[in-house]
């Protein structure tokens, strides 16, 4: 297997496809008494955030404790980047320690590509800027083919922020590279110029572009956005681009709903919406769990 | 056993009684060359603190690692509360990864009662505004009973901030359930309206209250109440409510002190007082650890 | 063997020879396959950080947990140190949760030596104002050793803020115990005065200074120190006393450079220098890692 993950972009879909059938088998593991396999023994895994996060640095966390792994976290607050180390010294300083892999999230798109290429050790892309978010794009692809049984053939509509969103970067890739047509929808200042290049239908309409849609994945919209003009007021945003019950309405019935999360309720997504039964927000992140223990088994484990 | 413990309004007496004997039998892996059971292996245990805590954290990671659990810490500075999620959908996410138990500290009253209800995870509460905060009342009643003998019939004198303080709220519930008389003593601009219904004698005289105390439970008094006008200055609260070797010279020869930490030494506790042979602080922290392995054993482990 | 490990001053020759000797051994874990020795299986460790710090607390937490102790991290910002709680309270109530090491680093000289008569656990030097780095110092040492075959005799130049840091007083230490000729320089404002009575030469010219040397051991220059008057300028310093590849063609042909890092490139060293042939700075950096398990084998294991 491969020594990193960066991005999807680099997958193959059979990779892919590997990735989700392990993925498949770690989750029964969490659903065991003893939610612990010895595969990753010996192995220390380092998180490495330069952003906040909780679900993201906790998900890869738990994957490396219930594979036996040492899993140690380091935060941009407490690290040496405060005393104005280079990124590349910081890496070059962790390898020295001998880990076995790193995750990383930076707000700089390539980050982890550029560390990849200088430490033996494993990197995982945890989230570089508006680049890649793989193991979220990973998870999402597991929870729909669990539910749909399939992802060839499927409309998925990605709404919000695709501008500012790794997430939907990911997803298109992913989704794509899986058969699926996908369309992206969003004001016209949130879409970003020559996204047809990547081959997705471009709407500037929610009720209209979800009409058909088999998945619908909303994108939480940053409020900070509108600081910077993107639009006129979340009021105007949320009754344009939130789904809502209403607007669900003119959607297929058997039509499921993604979010990468946290949710702002209220604004991109109603709470009955979120909370609904074609809802699978928390479905995503019971399998970004088990896919990061795939990414780590493939990773780390197959070295043996 | 409950699935969750969120205060001790909930537990019987047999209920507190069966826990600290659970407590005294894991005094001893503490005491060991390898201070290490394997009770809780494959087990996840998240601490979820939205107030800083070193001591109510550190006793809880320890514990459920002398037990052999995982543990994953979230505090609130790096978690997605910064990006406005509800602690109700930090839960929800939190529990999509099969945790077994979630620890909690949280500065609203009744947020871990709120968030017990809607996971399957065994939920505890590390503290809760000024509403409980059980696994500290558990210990000082282990710490007492160590040396008393009995909690029965003894009279427990509590004196400071009782106003604000869920270490006294929980500790009034859990003597008063062993047994024990209780008696507040603090300023009258700290002492709630009403407190006599919990069934406390009531008294704004330090010197007079301890008279003829077993046992004295000093509060931390946080600086920050002099700027909201409870009492006019530090220097007057310590000469009326500080216990010193002075105020000491009324008490019983047999009393022992306590004091939840960590202490404002001079200011509620003078050093010679917190220091001496009747104090039982240190006692209390041993105490405390041995508490929440016994807390782990009963939510947890006696699921088997 | 001893207790605490808190400063190269404490050390004999021969105690710092069986600790290197250690440390060579304990190198090859972190190389094998599966890193991780049971050595130190129920033991519970604290890293107890009032200075924010990557690379030794990372160190210290690797070391741990391959040789299978229990860790837990507190760092000044979380830590009760907030609430006003005094260091020694802090140590007493560690203490009373018996842990079997304690890690500080504290910005204050003396405060681990404080705290190590105080408690029973083991007291581990991670840093201290401006005093003593004794684990820093031993990596250096091995570093050197391994590539020089000796230390004896050799002659070390260390150079820079030698005012500030802990790791040139404890490095002076180490070396001039095993043996070594030191020699100091930097601009007169950074070499405090009455250096010579450690037993050291002063030197004023780095391009003199380094001509014999056969280690030559750069130091972090504090950015913040030219408000402080230091130095007039960074330009001015790094023209002075940075350590370029014209500097060091009046170097010895086998001369080697450390650097205890986080390094800034071209302030006090240059990118080719760093990241030269001669350059031993990561080597530092994984001897590091070996000296710290050293170091908990000989002060925990040797109980045994």
């Amino acid at each position: 297997m491969r020594k990193d993950l960066l991005g999807i972009k680099d997958l193959s879909s059979r990779e892919i496809e590997v990735l989700l059938e392990t993925a498949e088998r770690f989750k029964e593991v969490s659903e065991r008494e003893i939610k612990k396999v010895p595969t990753l023994r010996g192995k220390t895994i380092i998180n490495l955030f330069y952003e906040p996060s909780t679900r993201t640095r906790t998900s890869f966390e738990i994957a490396a404790k219930r594979m036996s792994a040492d899993t140690i976290n380091i935060s941009a607050s407490s690290s040496s980047v405060v005393k104005g180390e280079t990124l590349l010294d910081t890496a070059r300083n962790l390898e020295a320690m001998n880990p076995d892999a790193v995750v990383i999230r930076h707000p700089f798109p390539g980050a982890p590509h550029m560390i990849a290429k200088e430490i033996k050790a494993s990197v995982i892309n945890g989230g570089d800027g508006a680049h890649e978010h793989p193991s979220q794009a990973l998870s999402d692809l597991l929870t729909v083919k669990e539910k749909k049984g399939r992802i060839e053939g499927l409309l998925i509509v990605i709404a919000g922020d695709i501008a500012h969103s790794r997430v939907a970067r990911s997803n298109i890739l992913a989704f794509k590279k899986m058969g699926a047509v996908v369309r992206v929808v969003g004001p016209p200042t949130l879409i970003p110029y020559g996204i047809e290049d990547m081959g997705v239908e471009v709407s500037y309409d929610l009720g209209e572009a979800i009409k058909d849609a088999d998945v619908i994945m909303m994108l939480r919209i940053q409020l900070e956005r509108q600081k910077g003009g993107f639009f006129p007021s979340l009021r105007e945003y949320s009754a344009l681009y939130g789904l809502n019950l209403e607007k669900l309405k003119s959607a297929r019935r058997d039509v499921v709903i993604l979010h990468p999360g946290p949710i702002n309720r209220g604004i991109e997504i109603a709470p009955e919406v979120a909370d609904g039964p074609y809802s699978l927000i928390l479905n995503q992140v019971t399998n970004g769990l088990a896919v990061r223990m795939a990414i780590f088994y493939h990773l780390l484990g197959g070295k043996e």
